[in-house]
């Protein structure tokens, strides 16, 4: 019978929710994952904990809130000692494999400190935040005059892409991230206005299927249980891809921008901030939407049809029948709406993504196909992926819920009142333009159902979207005075999570329970007056004992000379 | 001329910050410490991070509040990772030693996870948080019918004993901590009616003198520049001292108990079930206050000699020209006030504790013999300390202040609004009492000079004390309608003290400063349309590039099979 030995655990970068046709896109058609929701369940309301790459990545890797783990920006390495997936699962026999990207930076110093080899076992696990490697591919390759930004990034997809003679320093760059024109000039895909030519790269060379079949190859030669995060880069910028997905769509294919003149023109300061950037101006223009939005979606159509390629492969070699899938993102991508580009603020277009599962166990059939609108967080699939092995969830390091009992029919929600959702612009040059110190650089969200609440550290008021009667979050009640006790209520949210004792990461709560009893057993015995007031026997030791007088004593008399004095 | 080289930073377990003649015992004496306070600053208001002694101490020894390190009680062990004092000190050149106390108990799941081994520099550095030992003496070896609580404790104190002729399989607690009836029976400590008897010890056995010397045998042995912990079990239970001291207060020396009746019946739930503990009914007796005061009054006078002792022995070698001292407590003791005894409250006998620093350098003179009521919390030890070695605090790491500036008379107050202090009640048995979760058997207190604020999870009201016009503590306003606006503003304090990113610690101040303006020259530029809208510096690499279109590349041509198809 069917039963989930391994997880596959896919995930894009900057997929939004909207943009999949079963998450309801008017024109992308995209078959094959819809077909995964059809056998899975498809969750209508999963946040990510981090609206950038690294922080929110952080966070699904270790089950944990950025606010518990640290690494609150891309580049701020996850701290030496926080437990990752791989630790749980490793712990309860299964493997934690890496085939992708991860946006890891690892903490040389406290490594270093610690005495920990980057190439000793543990070492490498803790620099590569728990996963052992079959390829670590971050996916990019920028260069500019301080040099390259990641010294890691692509190095195994270039040698690929050299070795099939795409011939170039950084063919990455070159052919399968740019356009080329007539004259053999490369259309870097950095510059937006290129989004509209077709990479010259072969499609197969590309980066989405170049990472399927390294993932198949993963799966053939790895004997199981394995859990393996088959990490894409894509669709995330430089926003270009090769034919056929060039073509496929065009500017009668971009949906309007969301967003409302009185909007810009009220937007809260550091939403305002945020708008006015360059990435946010560009993202305003019409031009730079109609460029960059079809090939956008081109990368999505070829997500899809490769995940038609992955799940017919996992079918024929039997994978289908032991293998969970979970299909997500690490956070989306704001495309024009509310007058920004890229991620980093809160609205769902950023904040919220797809998460497909399906579990293969027959504990799972009577929800296939199901939709689920519970309030999911990205630090729920760590929980779930230890729940499916270990039967259990250790809540005091892993802050997520397991999703199996919905999975299972046998709840349909979680167990909290509301997401978080954080971020930290200390190291982004919107701090230098708020004039922020780097303790106020800091925004959290707090969303249910109806509300979201997004506090930004500073002094600033609050920001509010009713998100029943304002889907596309485009008035900001934050200032209104009939919404204060909603305000409040939001706010008494965030201020209960923001004391939870999440560093209490050492007792488990069975370990705590237990001691509330064993210290009498071991002599700690408070209070006490007199030896007949308390049980007998926790005083044992301290009964019917003797001794002679000190001055009386055996042995050294008192006044000798000891070779301590 | 005198310069500070070395750190002797002296802790005493226990001691209330009233029972020192320079902070007013009407009966104490304290000549030796008060000659401290005359050389040195005197602070009147230090607050421990929590009033226990592991929690307290582990933010003593991290420079870190408790809710961010999270070893929150006795016996939860500092998870590996967390920066102490002893990594700080030694990155400037500073060694960091122990003689005495931590109460530390090692992360051994975490050491395993990482692989360092306890005997290892590391690894023994890891499981005594930070300290290189000279000697570790956490000075209790209590047992009961499930054996010790502490395989560790006074292991090399009995040797010393046993070697000085005091036969006993634990002569801590048949001699040290016990006396004797004219049968020849061992009267224990752990009966409080017991602490009227004279402990069986030659007072130069006893624990304080033999720790005392310990300290000046580290300090013969060892090149400097260091920083000794010095850290002394006494005045902490067992409740009892050996001749003279023994004979030196009786009842008519024992303060009348600040409590009240009215106090009493109105307390506050969680107050009320820390009140009615067997502890806090025990010292809520006339005849165990009449009994066990005298002896804690005799062991703060022993202490107080030794300090005389030791200085005397500073000043001859020289050391107090070189060598700042630090004196102060882990917490106090309610000693029957407000119907408690023990610690683990947060009214100011418990959670204000002294503090003496004196600091030889000529920069200080100006401030001798003074007394300041800042903030002060014990995270700032460790700012301080590194602030001697370093001249400056890793803010991003530490989160107290450095009191160098007020030592040397720059300042007359930290920086800071309200001190904080965190109990965590979830491994003790008042947790099932109150059958509270472990999540929500915590407590919060955050006071600044006027007002002090406890905060009870679990759906509890607040409590308030007004320390001007109620300095006694003894009127809870929490429920004051009148108070309200006070409520809500020390609510306001804890709240955004809770949402401090405590976890961003491998990033510094001026790193995060640095990021603003680095992922440009890396590459990442981001938002531009045309690549004349950016400066042409920034994307050099992008710009001028040719290369052949995919299917005319040389080499291997489209449709070339790969060896990772």
């Amino acid at each position: 019978m069917a039963s989930t030995k391994n997880i596959l655990f896919i995930m894009f970068d900057q997929l939004r929710w909207d943009y999949l046709s079963c998450y309801g896109h008017p024109y992308l058609h995209t078959p094959n994952i819809d077909q995964l929701a059809e056998r899975g369940v498809r969750f209508s309301r999963h946040y990510i904990q981090s609206p950038i790459c690294g922080s929110s990545r952080m966070s699904t890797y270790t089950g944990r809130y950025v606010h518990s783990h640290g690494a609150s920006w891309n580049n701020i390495p996850l701290k030496v000692g926080e437990l990752t997936i791989g630790d749980h699962l490793r712990s309860s026999g299964m493997g934690c494999y890496l085939v992708g990207k991860t946006h890891m930076k690892a903490d040389v110093e406290g490594m270093k400190r610690l005495g920990l080899a980057p190439d000793s076992v543990i070492g490498a696990r803790v620099a590569e935040c728990g996963f052992d490697v079959f390829e670590r591919d971050d996916g990019m390759r920028p260069e500019g005059p301080d040099g390259p930004y990641d010294e890691n990034g692509a190095l195994a997809y270039n040698d690929y892409l050299r070795e099939k003679g795409y011939d170039s320093d950084n063919p990455w760059h070159d052919f399968a991230n740019s356009g080329l024109d007539d004259e053999g000039n490369v259309l870097s895909g950095w510059f937006l206005k290129n989004s509209t030519q077709a990479a010259n790269v072969e499609e197969d060379d590309s980066e989405t299927p170049y990472l399927t079949r390294r993932a198949m190859q993963f799966m053939e030669q790895t004997d199981g249980p394995w859990c393996c995060h088959l990490s894409y880069i894509k669709p995330h910028w430089p926003y270009i891809v090769p034919e056929p997905y060039a073509s496929m769509y065009g500017p009668n294919h971009v949906p309007s921008p969301v967003r409302t003149d009185v909007e810009f023109e009220g937007a809260h300061p550091v939403l305002k901030a945020f708008m006015t950037t360059p990435v946010g101006e560009a993202f305003s223009r019409e031009d730079v939407r109609n460029a960059v939005i079809p090939a956008y979606m081109g990368l999505i159509k070829q997500i899809d049809d490769q995940m038609g390629v992955l799940f017919k492969w996992l079918t024929d070699t039997g994978r289908m029948e032991d293998t969970m899938i979970v299909l997500t993102s690490d956070h989306g991508d704001f495309l024009g709406d509310h007058w920004m580009g890229e991620k980093t603020f809160f609205h769902d277009a950023s904040t919220k993504v797809p998460l497909i599962i399906y579990d293969p166990s027959p504990q799972a059939d009577s929800t296939r196909g199901t939709v689920c609108d519970a309030l999911v967080e990205s630090i729920d699939m760590a929980a779930t992926f230890v729940d499916v092995v270990a039967g259990e969830v250790p809540d005091h390091v892993l802050e997520g819920e397991s999703l199996l009992p919905i999975l299972h029919g046998t709840a349909n929600s979680t167990r909290r009142d509301y997401a978080i959702c954080e971020y930290d612009y200390s190291g982004s040059p919107i701090a230098t333009k708020l004039q922020a110190d780097v303790r106020d650089a800091v925004m959290f969200m707090v969303a249910n159902k109806q509300w979201k609440l997004i506090h930004c550290e500073g002094g600033y008021p609050p920001i509010l979207f009713d998100l029943i009667n304002d889907p596309d979050e485009l008035v900001d009640l934050g200032q209104s005075a009939d919404h204060e006790p909603k305000i409040e209520e939001m706010y008494a949210h965030l201020f209960a999570w923001a004391r939870r004792p999440a560093q209490r990461t050492t007792r488990s709560r069975a370990q705590l329970e237990e001691m509330r009893t064993k210290s009498r057993g071991r002599g700690i015995v408070l209070g006490i007056y007199d030896e007949n007031d308390a049980p007998l026997e926790i005083t044992t030791k301290y009964r019917n004992r003797t001794a002679p007088p000190f001055a009386a004593r055996h042995g050294k008399k008192a006044g000798a000379v000891s070779d301590l004095d």
